[in-house]
């Protein structure tokens, strides 16, 4: 665990669906700003099949460097959902049935209806507490600075929303864009002066395509609010005089 | 690099702006469909930000275990493109002007605009390979199993494109989805007995909620055509039970 003034994060994406393409991965941007904006900034992204050793070893990576990793994915009541078994295997601790999840899916489901397989829902590594589920009942899991949450970006984020204010937060980050239709090359060097001038804050240079022409994003990414607007100014500045539609916006 | 039979592959994806929620990723999707087409599944995806340590770090641990590894990212003209110093490194390579590089940049933006800032997009690590950018002159590199490519996802997919046919093929892989509004633990222990009937075929049951409605996607996955059909007909009599306007689709 990180022991550093600044807390970090690292999301461990599971699920076979992403990796085949099936489905576009919406989880890592939603929690990139969920996170972002109470100052815990996302450090690394890894994406692993449903395979036990492929969570364990990313797992353990990220548990040890990183004060929080989410993971997401695989805790559904079927044959593919192996993530609970791979947390505890990371963490070298048995699966049992949570009480507290088991009389959460009770309420939700009546006994009549809580069958073997959403059952399955209620096991958890031991010493894992529960995360709460507002959306379908089926809790995440909180072990060390480990979460484990659903996969469906909706109930993944209602989770993340139920967990984020219990969270070490940081310093919030701040950031302001400055758009225009200009190719990145043409003003390569004096963007390099202006991050010269501003060392404490990230100033980002992304090309874009539109209708076949080429235009660019600047960034200027930080904690400190005052230093981020001088440094959006400067580089208004120096696109206006190439274009002199350029855009300076907030970023949400 | 892998030894087996089926080639794999995985991707790195270098950006900040990734990571800060600034940009919802659309590479991994596309690099998953357009390798799983011919054969090479995408076994694993990192996002790092840009720091030479971190991209240094994630590709020494893909490149030797992957067949292929593509990089997105960090190839463009500005001081935050850090790529190719840190692919370089990660080889224990210099870096150096290419020629042939050098050579396109010329030709797409003339003698005298092949300014500093644009020359910096001729740099490769000495031995790499040049991959050719369709769209914007800027080529990608290929260092043995490692293919740099743009962090722009319409030039990305040119690049990818182009490099595709060079590829070790593996089979192809098939899919099927059956959907159904069916919550998945209804049905859990059956899809356990189905998957149990078809071990080769990778099936995938997949959540979801749609105006507060639950169901379910199953997908049966593999290279065996034949056994896929067998196998989504079974999951399909499984939901038609439940759902009779459930559906089965071919994947593209």
């Amino acid at each position: 665990m990180s022991g550093d003034d600044i807390p970090s994060a690292a999301l461990l994406i599971i699920g076979n669906e992403i990796l085949s393409g099936r489905t576009q991965d919406l989880n890592l941007n939603a929690v990139a700003k969920k996170l972002g904006a109470v100052g815990i900034p996302l450090k690394e992204v890894r994406v692993v099949p449903d395979l036990e050793s492929e969570i364990v070893g990313a797992l353990n990576a990220l548990r040890a460097r990183y004060s929080y990793v989410f993971t997401t994915g695989g805790i559904g009541p079927t044959h593919d959902d192996i993530t609970i078994d791979a947390v505890a295997s990371a963490f070298g601790v048995a699966v049992s049935e949570h009480e507290g999840a088991r009389a959460l899916l009770l309420k939700h489901y009546g006994a009549d209806n809580l069958t073997t397989a959403r059952l399955r829902m209620a096991r958890a590594p031991l010493g894992g507490t529960l995360v709460d589920n507002p959306v379908s009942a089926a809790p995440g899991i909180k072990i060390e600075n480990v979460y484990v949450l659903a996969g469906v970006p909706s109930i993944m984020q209602a989770m993340l929303d139920s967990i984020i204010s219990t969270l070490r937060h940081g310093p919030a980050l701040h950031s302001l864009t400055v758009s225009a239709f200009v190719a990145e090359s043409v003003i390569a060097e004096e963007l390099s002066a202006i991050a010269a001038r501003f060392p404490h804050i990230d100033i980002g240079s992304y090309p874009w395509v539109h209708n076949g022409k080429f235009g660019t994003a600047l960034v200027a990414r930080g904690t400190d609010a005052s230093a981020i607007k001088q440094a959006a100014e400067a580089l208004l500045a120096l696109v206006l005089a190439l274009d002199p539609h350029a855009t300076m916006t907030c970023d949400p």
